[in-house]
Formats: C-alpha cells, structure tokens, sequence
C-alpha cells in the first residue's frame, strides 16, 4: 500500500485525455466536412478558429498535464483532502474546452464578447491554478512526498506554481489591448514552461 | 498475481472519468456558444441549469469515486461475483450525467416533472449505494480484503454506507416540500463526506 | 520487462469505458430530455428502446470485459501477433453500441428491418468471439502464458471459448422465430456466463 | 521512481482509446440509424465510407499504438523533452479521425477535393511520423532507455521508424493516380507493418 498515488494518476489521465482529445473529436462532429453549402477549400479554411481551439486546448491541458506528472511523481500516501484538492483542479481541467471554444470563436466578435470569454477562460485557469497551489501546499505540510524530496526543490516548485496564476493574470489584461495579442501571450508562457535547459526534470 | 485489484480500478477508472467530462463537453457541443438568437451575456446566464447539473454530476460522481477508491484499496484478490458487483455499481455510475441533467432541466418545471426527475436521479445514486453496499459485504464476508484490515474498520465502513441510501432517501423525500432545498440537502450530504478530519483515510 | 500484459490491458481497458459508457451518453444527448413535442413522463416511457440498447450493450461489454480480464491475467509475455488479435477483437467490441442501438431500434420494424439488425448484431459478437479464441488459441501456442497454469485449465477455457460463438448462432437463428425472444436468450447467454458457483475464478 | 514511463503510456492508451472509438460512436450517432427518407437496407449501404473511416482510423491508429507501445518499453526514465515529443505525437494522432473521415468522404468527390482531403490526411500522419522519431531519437541521445536495449537494435528500430514518412509520402503520391489505389496502399503498409515473422517483438 505504499505507493497509493498510481490511482489518482490513473483517474487524472482518464480526465486529461478526454480533455485534449474532445476537440479533435468536435473537428469531426461539427467541423468543415459538415459545413453545407460551401465548396470544401472555403470550408477548410473557414474553420479556423476550431483549428485554434484545438491546439489551444491541447496546448494548455498537456502543460497542465506535464506539471501534474511532475508533481505527482513525489506524492507517496494520500489523504482526503489531497484527493479533494486533485477532483477541484479536475473539475476545472474539464472545463478548458468549453472556454477555450468560446475565446476562439469570439476573437473577432465585439469588445464586450471578446472580454467576456476572456473572463470566463482567464476563470478557468485561474481555479485550476489556486486548486494546483492547494494540492502542493498540503502535500508539503502534511509530508505526503517523497522523503527523498530535497525541501528546496519542494520551495521551488511552490513558488513556480504560486508564480503561474499571476502571469495569467497579465495574459489576461492584454485583452483590453488587443485579443489575439492575449491569446498570444498565452501560448508565450505555454512555450516558456515547455523549454528549458534538456532533461531539467527536478529529481 | 497477487495485487488483482488494479485491472478492476484501471477499468473504473475509465468509467468515472467519462462520466465526470461527459457534462463538459455537453456544455461544449449544446452550450450557450451554441444557443442562436441570443447575445452571448444573455445566452450564458440562460445557460445556468447546464452548469449546476455538471457541478452536481462532478460532485456526485467525485464523492462515489472517493469511496470506491478507499475501498478498493483494501481489496487483494477478486472473485467473479464481486466484479460483478462492481459492474452493477458502474451501469449505475454511468448514468448519473442523465439523470442528473433532467433534474437540473426539470428545477423550474411542473411539480409533475420535478418529482418525476427527482425520483429517477434517486433511482439512480440508490442502485449505485446498494451495488457499493453489495461489493464491500461479498469482499468481507469471502475474506477478498487485505490481511492487515482491522475488523472494526470493516465494519465501521459497511455501516457508513449502509447509511447512505438512507440518507439519499430524506434528501429525495424534500423534493415534495421544494425541489431546490432537495439538492441543496444532496450537496450538503457530499459536503458532509468530503469534510473530515484532515488525514482521516482509513489505513 | 517481466509483466508485458499490463499496457495491453490499460489500452484495451480505455476502449471498453468509453463502449459501456457511450450508451449512457447517447441517452443525455439524444434521450427523451430532447425529444419535443411530448410531456415528460410520455417522452420517458416512449424512449424505452434507449434503455434496453444501454443496459444490452452494458451487458454484453461487461461480460467481454470479464472474459477478457480472466484470460489475460494468465498473459506474462506478449508478441506482435497477440497484440494483433487483440487489437480485431477490439475493433469489434467497439462496434457493440452501434449494433446493439440499432437492433433495439428495429424490434418493432418489419421483419426485413428484424433480420438485418439482428445479423449485423450477430456479425459483430461472432466477430469479437472469434479473435478471442484466436488470442487464447496464440497465447497458448507460443508459450506466453504464466508457468504455473495448469494446462487442463488452458484447454478448458478454449473449449469454453470455442461454444460462445455457437451460442450466439443459436440466439441469432430465433430471430427467425421472434426477435424479442432472440433478444432474451442473448441476455440469458450473459446470465448463464455471469453466474457460477461463488469465487469461481480460475487460478 | 525507476519505471518512470508508465504514467506517460497511461496518458497515450487513454487518447489512443478515444480515437480508435471515436468513429465507432460517429457511427452510432450520425450513422445509417439516423438516416431518414431512406429503407434500412439502402441507408446500411450508403454509409460504406462510414465504414471505410472506422477501419482506417482503427487500421492506422492501432498500428502506432502497436510502436509507441515496442518503442516506450524500452523507456525507462522521461526527461521534460521526451514528454514534449510524446505530447505532440498525440497531438497529430488525435486529429486521424478528423482527417480519414474527410479523406473516406471525399473519395468520390471532385479532383481537387480528393486530392485536398488526402493531403491533410498525409500531413497528420506525417506529423504523427516526424514527433514519433523525434521521440526515439531523444530518448537514444539522452540515454533514457534500458540499458540491457542493444545498441544495433536501437539504430534498427530508428531506421525503421525514419522509412516511415517516405512510404506515406509514396502512398500520399498515388492519388494524383487514382485515390482508392492511395488508400489501399496505406492499408497495404499498416499489413506489412502487422504481419512478421510470428513473435518477432523486438526484445
């Protein structure tokens, strides 16, 4: 019974692959190829801000993805309110479809639809980032990690996490500039979290 | 071949994990962005009923998950019977996000349809109890449960979820007085769950 | 390296959740909550061919599922082949909902209507059943079984193998005579497999 | 934290098993079944590229579970990269059902749609191809991978996974032929790919 965590891993992929495959499985259900009363090459291009959506999501879940492996990985034992903290950060995880659809769908729709989807996507990062500090403060507190878990890393990875929801925060306000320039700003700090030196997995 | 639960849990897992998402990408493909003649501030607050019934099924489904997790942890061997149980419990599982969608659908409706919804979304959470209820009796009395288990926890278990459908049946019962206090008394009965003390897994 | 199955069944796994649960869905996004022009509780009883698709496609997944987790918990090794022959009889399990529907839709169409259905129904478990044997059949062959199984065990699970599909030609062919009743000894066929003696799972 | 790439497949076999069933549940919810104005018979018929698309999707994406399960057997440690590579492998193998529906679609239409469809299908596939070498690639450099793995085996594996996008290439080049010749051809490489010497699972 020692290393409990491999089921919460196991329930928490189940969610995450739902997540980033729901709209490739949207693409087929409603995208081009269903598109009436256009020529097929119009069709294709017409739907880009599905094309968009699509990696958007996968983008975001598969960065949420990766932190949660990481994370995980030093997690031992659980309790409830670890399990609790994890099906919170879930709940928001599986909202990132639908907000991410609209964001892409109103990118060029009036002010108050572009700030408003905006909101709403920014809300649901925003949960699943608090729900994620949450996780990791109570497994520090509670010594639910692994006890080879060097205690500066443990630090450092609460500050990184803590760090997060405010440069959301900023991708955010940029909607008030410009919306695409948000959306970009998004996908910066995805590709940011993404590189780093080769091999930089915390041990 | 001694750890024969966690093909089981892999396989529940699967499930529960469909059926948490189920309701978010129904938000994705019949939500407001999809709602027509509507302004989109509008077309979400109309929305609401699909947001409650997919916190009410993550909720729902969470807390069986929840429990089914701190079962199944105890589980070290698997007879025909007791999957067989546990696939009663799932066919019961799997059709919360339905049920759970029509109460939500049916809160302002005609006290007609507000008893009926009620009585099927209890229909529903009673045959996944009784199911549970059958899987922790038929491992405890075939000796399928590690050696370790205290006795007295075995039975401090069976006895909280015998009390389940019992408690189930008073927050049903209310949908005669007013349908809203009866799920609020179905939240509050999650709540109930999920708030212990901190820690407080059974071992 | 030692326990190859594992992945095998995490995958295989993935695909049956989402075949028991797809009904379930299938009945939130196109169950009698959408169906218009009809008071609830009328809507609810005339979409009975909804529940008995679901509760016959849970049934008959279900049952593979076991089938399934009973043979390859004796698996140790796996080669190209096996994976091969458990990839087609994945392919035919997947399309148990789209059969399954369909033969539940047509139980009051013509005979014509009866017929086809049923078939097409009967091709798809033939289909399932006949790479299942030929799964045990290769397993066998190459060696890639536990050590420790007893080998009468080894025949007796391929004879048993070998009757299913004989059993279901059985059901099919009294379509000819009544459907429904073709119907019924398929969910019995299910009953007959579900109900042994207690704890009868073969070491 | 030895076998640190179990999580990683879990992850993959729960995409892999929502794009192998995704066709089968676009059957079930869009298939013949729903096909009004027309006699079941005729409608079963008609629905040939339905099919056609499930046995590619299932063909093509069976097929590259079959290598990403030989290739991360091998993995015993993940960096950050080889994760990054993994996820965009994913990331193309969730849009085959969206591009081989299209691509089974079109296969009667004008010229340029044809050649259109099979175009976007030959790009996820190729991508899927580039992310996949990529990933072994890495995990060889970084040496992520078990150290009993033979070298000579590993370069073998990497020369046959780098001939992978040329004979899509070949495939892709037929349909300014004659389209159904380009998609035999590709079914021809998934049987080639299947069929081996029996039990030749690169040890």
């Amino acid at each position: 019974m020692d290393r409990d965590a491999s089921r919460v891993e196991t329930f928490s992929d189940g969610i995450f692959a739902v997540v980033v495959t729901v709209m490739a499985v949207e693409l087929l259900q409603n995208g081009p190829a269903r598109a009436s009363g256009r020529e097929l090459p119009d069709a294709l291009v017409h739907a880009w801000p599905a094309y968009l959506a699509y990696v958007i999501t996968f983008g975001i879940a598969g960065q949420i993805w990766l932190g949660h492996h990481n994370m995980w990985r030093y997690v031992v034992r659980v309790d409830q309110m670890l399990l609790v903290f994890n099906l919170l950060q879930l709940l928001f995880v599986a909202t990132i479809p639908f907000t991410a659809d609209m964001l892409a769908d109103n990118l060029r729709g009036s002010p108050t639809e572009q700030r408003l989807t905006a909101a709403l996507y920014f809300g649901t990062v925003l949960g699943e980032s608090v729900s994620f500090n949450l996780s990791w403060w109570w497994a520090r507190r509670r010594r639910l990690l692994h006890a080879e878990l060097d205690p500066r890393l443990g630090r450092a990875i609460a500050w990184r996490l803590r760090l997060r929801p405010l440069l959301y925060l900023i991708a955010f306000a940029f909607v008030f500039v410009d919306p695409i320039l948000s959306l970009v700003l998004y996908l910066v700090l995805i590709g940011l979290t993404l590189i780093r030196r080769p091999g930089d997995l915390p041990r």
